[in-house]
């Protein structure tokens, strides 16, 4: 049996401890997995009396993160301090040039150094193991990086936010407004006092440009991501989708098309009968579809002390079974640069909602600037009733109450559904701002 | 960079060919990835002039795999021959104790001589990898054996066979028997001539003890599984299992339980918004529940060449890239002798399907033989009709054809309802074989 392999844990919150306390009590267990002892052998936090409910009197304490990250009684350092800079960006920089292993649940810190840091460690020849970076004790990482390194990856998508998920979940079985279930999210500690940066999508944009990196072995480019949050999504949207045969999930996709991969995070339709329409709650999910294995799906927690742990605690077990594989699965230097498709060129069918003065014209109006765009109607709903595109529009009956009117469209593309958009508004026959929403083929 | 890596492959059918192909093309991208060249040096086949569409020339060739498993021209021996014993099982016993990695696609070799195999690879210090032998292309061994080992995994369970699947999502989606839908499976080349293994559950069950010896630290015991096939499905089953809100799926379940691990292989109901009731034809899903995690259900493509292969190129990746982990998690000698649960001990809810002549007293008898085990009855059906237990059994009206009355148990024990059936059938009331099916609670 080789020498133990000696951690460094940097920060204490929920998800260090819980690694700690699994790291403690399954010293023995770990050895005999790994055929090495793993030990913990220091500590770092901010405040040293703090009673975290753990015995920390055998290990050694660091105030700073940098200097255990550089001590010489470590072999690995485990980052689960957070932020995108200051002490854990500093730690990890200090810990990779010293030659040690990193660990990190960070995100936001890959999403922002994730290439310069692959780069060092290539050249310090050390590992960064990441897998609680992304949909927290979901294995992903390890599939994308290991299991599906033969397949030609064509699309990586998945509900990457527990906050987000929840509410929208809340929202359908309820009925209630993005407000009420924001509100109830916050309240059990699903959501932040400030939620903008799961809601708003930046959380899912960070995950999402981990996952498209390892994919499609181009640099990390969280900034270039196309990215609309939830905020914007009504009861009636749910209501709407749903009567449709769809839900509404915050999808992040990564998806190779012939001008690029585009990586987009958006509210979007995805169909009622489909995988990921089932994942409910804070639950994550990832579908990774590949030329050899078609499509796999993994769910489960996205978040949580308990499964964060459990990934740092198969990252370290990696690192003590002899595991070496670059940080982003191909070696930085041969990481291409991010190469965006446009937006505009992005393909697929839409979702659109039309607050309408019901008068008689306006439907023929709206549907004329459709087709001049080419795009073609699978289905029109105004209020709760459905009407097929085959009915004639003379059976909506005229009425001067806003009402919404609510268009699906066939595959088109983001410019034709813009330009249709503007050319509507500016017919000023809408009466508030429209919504779009993409509906994915899944 | 290291030397490389040098393959050599035995069994050129499907999977093989696929392997191989991916291998040949991807060698380049191969050696990036894995800091490490990857050669097929040699090929092992029963027939050498057999046209199988892949230039052999540059290849070594092997008439006898054993004499390929033990040449010094290869590191690793990748095992697609199939089969228990003869060739498959000599060629890599013959590989192991010449100090070669095995990987091997083989289910039923690993279920009769993993325990075997396992500490002969750790005796000369070499890995066994076996991704593809279950669930094909779902890294679903990867992430027992690496990504949750810190987890004290409490129930694995899963859709193992495609064949059971597919027929079953038949039977319900288009009301066909189960003889017809065998015969497409056999038409369409997911069943074989002889489907026996398939829907007898043994294939299942090859699968499941593999799993349960991943995820419970004891020796492999394929031959203790509690097995029943799906081949007793009937039409009517399915349509009964959809009326009271259940799918019907052959599972396989190994389960931690207060008197020892149950494995268990049977046609099972699953709640219809389960994870595990969407998934639908050849598709496998396996789930898996821990202290750390909770829960997380991986799906995918459980068999097919191209999926398969994936999962073998996987594990030879995970050599050259330095992984060195234990067969079966643990050191052989660690593992447990596996102690079965007593299956009369198996705790659930129940499905009994009973063909009764409907005269007056039927009813209040069968009621009886329940009520005297203290089985609670959660519903009734008879014929497409639902009566709720609440209700009077006098509802039920007398007739003197046969009609099928199916009860939904409440939890109650195996053993319970093997008497209470007992005791009904030698009442005389029922004119068929009483079905019984068990329900999981998910």
């Amino acid at each position: 049996m080789s020498a133990p392999l000696k951690l460094g844990l940097a920060g204490l919150g929920t998800v260090g401890i819980s690694a700690l306390e699994r790291l403690l009590s399954m010293e023995n267990e770990l050895a005999v997995k790994t055929s090495r002892g793993i030990r913990v052998q220091a500590v770092s936090a901010r405040n040293r009396n703090k009673d975290r409910g753990v015995d920390l009197s055998g290990l050694d304490w660091y105030s700073d993160p940098v200097e255990m990250a550089t001590s010489d009684k470590i072999d690995v350092f485990v980052e689960l301090i957070g932020g995108d800079t200051g002490a854990a960006e500093d730690a990890v920089r200090a810990a990779i040039m010293a030659g040690k292993h990193v660990i990190t649940a960070n995100k936001a810190l890959l999403a922002k150094h994730g290439n310069e840091l692959a780069r060092l460690a290539e050249e310090h020849n050390v590992s960064i193991n990441f897998e609680a970076a992304v949909a927290g004790g979901i294995p992903v990482i390890k599939a994308i990086r290991e299991s599906l390194t033969s397949n030609d990856i064509t699309r990586v998508y998945g509900i990457l936010n527990g906050t987000c998920n929840y509410i929208l979940t809340r929202m359908e079985d309820e009925g209630l407004s993005f407000e009420a279930c924001l509100k109830d999210a916050q309240d059990l500690g699903y959501a932040e006092a400030d939620p903008s940066f799961d809601i708003e999508g930046n959380d899912t944009a960070h995950k999402l440009s981990i996952l498209s990196s390892l994919a499609f072995g181009h640099e990390i480019d969280a900034d270039s991501i196309f990215l609309e949050g939830i905020t914007s999504i009504t009861s009636a949207d749910i209501a709407a989708a749903r009567e449709l045969g769809y839900r509404i999930k915050l999808l992040g996709v990564a998806q190779k098309t012939d001008t690029g991969i585009e990586q987009r995070v958006h509210p979007t339709m995805v169909p009622l009968d489909s995988a990921i329409a089932q994942i409910d709650g804070v639950t994550n999910a990832v579908a990774i579809e590949g030329d050899a294995i078609g499509m796999i799906t993994l769910s489960g927690p996205g978040a949580g002390g308990e499964a964060t742990a459990s990934a740092v605690l198969a990252d370290i077990v990696d690192i003590a079974r002899g595991l070496e594989v670059k940080p982003l699965g191909l070696p930085a230097s041969l990481l291409e640069p991010y190469r965006p498709a446009a937006m505009r060129a992005h393909e697929g069918g839409y979702y659109i909602r039309l607050r309408v003065i019901d008068e008689p014209g306006v439907f023929a109006s709206i549907a004329n600037r459709m087709a001049q765009q080419c795009i073609s109607l699978e289905s029109i709903v105004q209020r709760k009733a459905k009407y097929k595109v085959e009915q004639k529009s003379e059976m909506i009956t005229a009425n001067k109450k806003p009402q919404d009117l609510v268009l699906i469209t066939y595959e088109t593309t983001e410019f034709a559904i813009r330009t249709a958009i503007e050319s509507i508004v500016s017919d000023g026959h809408v009466v508030a701002s429209p919504q779009v929403i993409r509906i994915e083929r899944l």
